[in-house]
């Protein structure tokens, strides 16, 4: 390597974005930058598998009951990070929190997937659709920086970055068409095909308030933000171009890019976007205006980099993911190799002075509820030190 | 073009494989030789959607009632070419039927999917697993030769070409292991990444008991065989290609590629792959011994082409596919639009004498049973008239 001997991410200590923080490994991945170790957090980590989780949830009566009241959600958001040594906080929320704040009534029963008490099916309902009043998603705001307090440490630095997040306009799309979770999304894409002029409209309300959503979410204090394009993937080639990836672009547009810390100074705000399903659209996504793309798991990591990691020094994306959460149900012994197959194919991070190619572990999907929280430890304990292994 | 100016196909017009067919289009088009126009058919193309469909079912008291009659399983074939002028008929069965005839106990609640009264999930259970008796699965070998004559005409020739067909053997142990349909693949993925010896055994079964399946299939008339491999697409990078592809390939392997017909004159017999989510996988495909590969809707046809289509008179893969099956959702003049989408993107296919990239047009999935039949019409009329209009 042509690097300057610069001990990894030294050059950028300065930078408030990572001064601010006790471990600010993640944000540095984010923006390209070497790490001592392969930072990791997981979708969903506050979730059911944990049993702490599940005892607040009880609390708190119902999801929604949880996910509004800021005292709980930020109890759940801190939980994980009290039991494992993960390296970025993600707020407590669900990904269907703007168009329940649009008027279309979210729950979940116990058991089952998010629903909505109105569909948006025809022209008279998408006619009522807006862009919401942002005081609705106050709860999560309030969330946000209570969030941050709570990872505040007695030096004043937080312990691990907060990651806000939304679904994104077509992912919310697809949940506000059908009404509900769907196995062969046939409402939304008879809209789709039947009245793209609808669906057109729909995703552009969705995107502006995605990006109004996020925006708060970074002035209440989210370090970075993540769109969560579910079910991008279950569009056909040309389709997710036209009605998904457009709309990513759309809140891309709008989305600070900087934010002010407690001090005054300037922090950089990476954007994750993350497609399930997307692999064959990775280098249209590259074109994408943020700092790193999520991958699933049927992509291999060796063969992202080199479409768009990009090189020292040069343009490219960060890339996160991909074991399968599956991989979770084996034994630790089993967990660790497929572990080291991930990062072994992802290869050695950058570790110059500059930028270059990052990777940020994560699973391809969220963490099943079944999974034993143990093997969660033996999978961060892998990951930290075989990525540590890997720079030796 | 370089090409010879023969009319299309004429080079082959005396291959018995064409030549015992009123329309060998699709058998054409697999091998990669010249058509007029775009032959097609569509996946699960007799089933719940026709009302005559249903009528034979409800006859049949049960699917496997209708699957195991050889009488009703022929009259559903030919059901959807007496409505629309299919280019192939085929094999109505289920994929299911190699674990069901290894003793698994296959059964079909009312509005449900397939479920194993036994599951294979521990070593126990895999030992007691074998290559199955193909005697007890004479129901479908009787129904291939029943719709063989039926499809029969009075100049001795078949209308169409019969396509027979199997689940690929990972695709078979998902259901085997999980016993049932599944949305996360969790029992079989713990297998597969806790035990994977045990995984592979199953799948050595597997696949050599889907080429005995498919070479019996081919001995009682299947003019062209497919396999179906339905949930390659939920595997991981690594884990398709060790636990899926591999056993595709091993199934390929030990079959027939040429039959004997009733002059005793020797047809071709293609293979047709369908990895459902494949198409990142796709360069690795086009190493199968096979000669058609096919495609799902999220797959760019003309990078595929690109990729895996071949050129004039090298190697190459036909393509079959991608329409998604929600564009019968929409009103036929939209299918209009997205059949001409589909078609352009493959672009204009061989017109040589020789061989060269072609297409066949089906669905990217099954047809849904609630596509109104009128609208299948629309989709088969325009995809003859505008493959037709492309090649003038």
């Amino acid at each position: 390597m042509n690097a300057p001997h610069t001990p990894p991410g030294a050059t950028g200590a300065q930078d408030p974005t990572f001064a601010n923080l006790q471990n600010p490994s993640f944000l540095q991945a984010c923006l390209r930058q070497a790490t001592d170790h392969t930072p990791m957090w997981l979708m969903r980590q506050a979730g059911r598998y944990l049993p702490e989780y599940c005892a607040t949830r009880a609390k708190a009566g119902s999801f929604m009951g949880l996910a509004t009241n800021r005292d709980y959600a930020t109890e759940v958001t801190l939980q994980p990070l009290d039991r494992y040594p993960l390296d970025a906080a993600i707020l407590f929320s669900d990904i269907l929190t703007v168009p329940d704040a649009m008027g279309l009534g979210l729950s979940f029963a116990l058991g089952e997937g998010p629903r909505f008490a109105t569909a948006v099916r025809d022209e008279a309902a998408v006619d009522k659709l807006a862009v919401p009043d942002m005081a609705k998603l106050q709860y999560v705001f309030d969330a946000v920086s209570s969030i941050r307090k709570a990872l505040t440490q007695a030096d004043g630095k937080g312990r691990v970055p907060l990651i806000g997040f939304s679904g994104s306009p077509w992912t919310l799309a697809c949940y506000m068409v059908e009404g509900a979770g769907s196995d062969d999304y046939r409402l939304v894409k008879t809209m789709l095909y039947s009245r793209p002029d609808l669906m057109h409209r729909i995703l552009a309300i969705n995107a502006d308030s995605v990006a109004a959503y996020l925006n708060a979410q970074i002035d209440a204090g989210a370090q970075a933000v993540m769109i969560f394009d579910s079910w991008g993937g279950v569009l056909a080639d040309g389709a997710f171009q036209e009605f998904s990836l457009a709309y990513t672009k759309r809140v891309l547009a709008q989305l600070k890019t900087t934010s002010t810390d407690a001090k005054g100074a300037t922090v950089r705000i990476p954007r994750i976007v993350f497609t399930k399903g997307g692999g064959l659209w990775l280098q249209e996504m590259a074109a994408l205006d943020c700092e790193v793309l999520g991958l699933d798991w049927t992509v291999n990591l060796g063969k992202a980099r080199a479409l768009v990691g990009g090189q020292e020094n040069g343009p490219g994306k960060a890339l996160q993911g991909n074991i399968d959460p599956n991989v979770l149900f084996a034994p630790p012994a089993q967990i660790a190799i497929e572990v080291a197959r991930v990062l072994d194919s992802f290869g050695k991070p950058y570790q110059g002075g500059g930028t270059g190619p990052t990777h940020i572990f994560n699973l391809g999907h969220g963490i099943s509820q079944y999974t034993p929280p143990e093997h969660v430890a033996a999978l961060v304990e892998t990951v930290h030190n075989h990525s540590r292994a890997m720079r030796a």
